[in-house]
This record gives C-alpha cells, sequence and structure tokens, in this order.
C-alpha cells in the first residue's frame, strides 16, 4: 500500500488508529485456550470487531515469537487473515529488526514477501547498510524507530550529538538514503512536544505513534504537534483496546473501546 | 553457562572460536534440499565436524525467520542437539532484538527459556528499560551492540556524543544498568585499533568479535588489542568456514577451516 491510499483510508473511514496486536498467551480469555490456535481466535475476534475504527494493525512479533514455531504459525495465519478479509487494511510488523545488509535482506523477504506485510518497524543503530535492504521494496514501508516511548529513549536517543539529538540525526541522515521515500519513524506519544521539531525535518512522512493509552501519550497533543495536512500520523493502541476485558464479550469491549478512540480521531480530522 | 566457565572451556579447547551458523537454504549443498529438513542436517554436518575447533555456535536467527514456521523448528532442532550432544558448547542467539520493557521480556524467554540459548546481541537504541529484561537471567549473557562490523557503523556508533562516541557512550552507560555482569558487546574486527579504546573501559568483559574473514578484519590485530588475561574474546566466523565448499564432503572441509583458525589462536593463546 502506499502512502496515499493509506491517507485515503484514513479519510474515508475517519480514523487513523493502529490496533496493536500484542497477543500475550497470559493475558487472553482464559476460555480460548481449549481453541485449537487460541492466539488467532484472539486476533480473528478483535480484528472482526475492531476493524471498522482502524487503518492498520500492528502485531508485535516478540509475542509470536515466544511461542515458537506454533507462533509464527498464529501470525501466519492472522496476516492472512486480514489480506483475505479485509484487504484494505495496513500492516506492519513491529519486529524492531536491524543487521548487517545481507542478514537485513533476510528478514526483509521474511516480514514483506513471505508473511506481505506492508511495512516493518527497524532499528537504526547499524545504519544505512542494515536500513536500505528493507528500503529496496516497492510500495512497501520501513518504519526507523526515532524517538520511542520508552524510559530509556533519554539514554541514547536525546542524547546531543554534534549539536543536535541523536533523534535528529537519525531522521536527518536516513533521508540520504536510498528509496527514502519509503520510510516511516516512530515517534512516541509520551513525548508530543518533540513533534513539533520533528516536523520541521520531515514536514511529510508519516509517523507511527505508540504510548496512546496505556503508556500514558494523549491524541489532541500528538495532533497538535504532528498531523499534517495528509494526516501523516498513525496513532497506535494496543493493550488499552485489546485487553479492555477478559469477559466472553471481551472483542464487543475492544471495539467499543477502538470507536471511542476513532470519534476522538474524527474530531481531529474534522479541524484539518 | 558462566563467563568463567566459558573461559575455562577456551583453554581446554585451546580456541576462542564461534562458528556462526548462518544457514540459507539457497546456498547449502543442493543435495541436502531432499533431507526432511536440509537447514537442521546442514547445521548437523557442520557441528559435527567444527565442534572441536570451536567453543560457540551463533545462529543468525534471520535466516530461520526467512523460513517462517519451518525455520523456527529447524532451529529449536539445531540448539537441542547442541545441548544433547555437546553441552560443553556456548550458544549465541544472534538476534539484535530490543524493544519497550515488557516485549523485551517475550524475546527473553523466547531466546532463553525456551529455546535455552546462553546469550543473545541486543541492540541499545532504544536504552536501558529495553535491556535490563535480558540481563535478570541468571548466568546468561547478553552481548550489546557497541561497534558492529558494517559500513553503516559510522553514520551513529562512531559519531561523537558529549565530546565521546556513542559506541563508548552505550558501552558506558550500560555499566550502570541492573546486573551488567552479565553483558558482553559486540566489536567488529574490521575496527581492531578501537579495541583499545574499549578495553580502557571494560578491561575484563567478553567481546564478540564478527568480521574476521569474509568481512576482512584480521585475527592477529584482534588479539594485540583485544585479548586478555582471561582471554575475553570470541571471534566468530560465518560463511568462511560453512560455505568454504558446496560440494559432499562441504563438512570435512568446514572442518578443516575451523581447524586452521583454531591454530592461529592456538599461536594467540601461547603469547598469554
Amino acid at each position: 500500500m502506499t502512502s496515499q491510499e493509506l491517507t485515503e483510508q484514513i479519510f474515508k473511514k475517519q480514523t487513523f488508529l493502529c490496533v496493536g496486536l500484542d497477543t500475550d498467551i497470559d493475558k487472553i480469555p482464559t476460555y480460548l485456550l481449549s481453541e485449537k490456535d487460541p492466539v488467532f481466535s484472539f486476533n480473528k475476534a478483535i480484528i472482526d470487531a475492531t476493524h471498522q475504527s482502524c487503518v492498520a494493525y500492528k502485531p508485535n512479533i516478540a509475542f509470536y515469537e515466544a511461542l515458537g514455531a506454533s507462533g509464527w504459525r498464529s501470525l501466519k495465519k492472522t496476516i492472512e487473515y486480514l489480506h483475505t478479509e479485509y484487504p484494505e487494511l495496513y500492516t506492519i510488523a513491529d519486529a524492531k529488526r536491524g543487521d548487517i545488509g545481507n542478514t537485513s535482506r533476510m528478514y526483509a523477504k521474511a516480514f514483506f514477501e513471505d508473511l506481505g506485510f506492508d511495512s516493518i518497524t527497524v532499528a537504526p543503530y547499524m545504519g544505512k547498510d542494515s536500513v536500505e535492504p528493507f528500503l529496496e521494496f516497492e510500495n512497501k514501508h520501513t518504519i526507523l524507530l526515532a524517538l520511542t516511548s520508552n524510559e530509556g529513549a533519554y539514554d541514547f536517543q536525546t542524547q546531543k550529538v554534534d549539536g543536535e539529538e541523536l533523534y535528529k540525526k537519525v531522521i536527518k541522515t536516513s533521508l540520504d538514503w536510498n528509496n527514502s521515500e519509503n520510510l516511516m519513524y516512530v515517534v512516541g506519544a509520551t513525548k508530543a512536544e518533540y513533534l513539533a521539531e520533528i516536523r520541521k525535518i520531515i514536514p511529510e512522512n508519516f509517523l507511527l505513534v505508540p504510548g496512546v493509552g496505556a503508556q500514558g501519550g494523549s491524541l489532541e497533543e500528538v495532533c497538535k504537534y504532528g498531523i499534517t495536512s495528509n494526516v501523516g500520523l498513525l496513532v497506535n493502541s494496543s493493550r488499552k483496546i485489546i485487553y479492555a476485558s477478559d469477559s466472553s464479550n471481551f472483542a464487543e469491549i475492544a471495539g467499543a473501546k477502538a470507536e471511542a478512540i476513532q470519534n476522538q480521531m474524527k474530531d481531529e480530522l474534522a479541524k484539518l
């Protein structure tokens, strides 16, 4: 999916919500554990209940990897279900990968070709040749970690390199890489005031914003500093939606949570 | 395995070689493709032929992930084979993971508990709370990316932060984290002269040194600047060993390559 198609979906559905499928086998309703593939059953129910209120889904790969081969099967079934039932939805592999060139290429193939994700999150520490193999794929996005939503972001990301913060250096440097038009960036919602600074460097690129909800960020703040005329935002919420309830109607309650966020987003879109 | 036990193994076997199991289905001898699990068959043959010349194996997870669920099965069979047949060998999951705390914990469980690796490589960009969940595991090592062997290392790692290079800042900062005694560091062999600088900060910690061989680093240089009285080095070679031949005696040739490196290492150990 191209950025333009994503923007069109956002205006059409009046939402820029991304639902994080951080599906933890220890946190899903226990009655699902008797199903053949509890993780997929949970994801399917969440997707069916929330798809009208979001434009994207973001499985965090750690939760699937923790289950080994069976986790990979659940992940594959989930992405195939999305492709078949809701092909208009954008998909993000939250993998935070990055390795030397020939190895990054293996990761890119795994997530873009075999699993067919629209995008993947990538860590910048190893630089240009660790990221470019992801950027080579047409109509796929590479979402570079810039400023993350956790406390540890202050350890290195906000440290000054040549007089400016490392996360700014990362963003600026990445603009010179081959196929940089395929870049998006992760910017945590808990640091909304930084969005204004970031928009000076990348006025148009999409930003994936985690940390609204469970991690304490505010949607209004994020939009105030980060929204563009093409929206340019995917705001993620995971735990606040998918674990809103552990009762038998968990999906319905997740759907209501997603719809509530969609309604807030409608108000923000109306301001454009 | 503790660092002390690893040192004992090194002196006993007279080698600090780590063999990288970057097993690419497109590069292994084609006659193996008719086997039930070609990746495992290849790994088993390589391990049987090289185990006397090395102290560690390092599967790069990308190569397994690229094969989806079947890749995870091959990885699991490989690590189980090592645990059963050669329990004295140290194992490294070259995964370069790192995420917010609760997610890093999932990765740690996947690699330390489910797969039973002795160690995992981790990226530092997200800081303290993305790494500490790995450090909590007793008798397990977290191998932090400091200075990698690729060109892109110059994009950020060697940039100055507060007057010193980012990779030094990463190492110094990490020493204050909980359970930092469980840290090792990745330092590329293509930058051997940096090892002297690094040894001023961490005189004792083990360093995992990739880039000897295919990537052009020299073992002699690495030892000159990096070796300690407890050795403190694991020098990795992947492609130069495992793909030394694609004929039916590929394993034997790999074994000879590993033994040749072991012989060089014996000379270096004799200097201590």
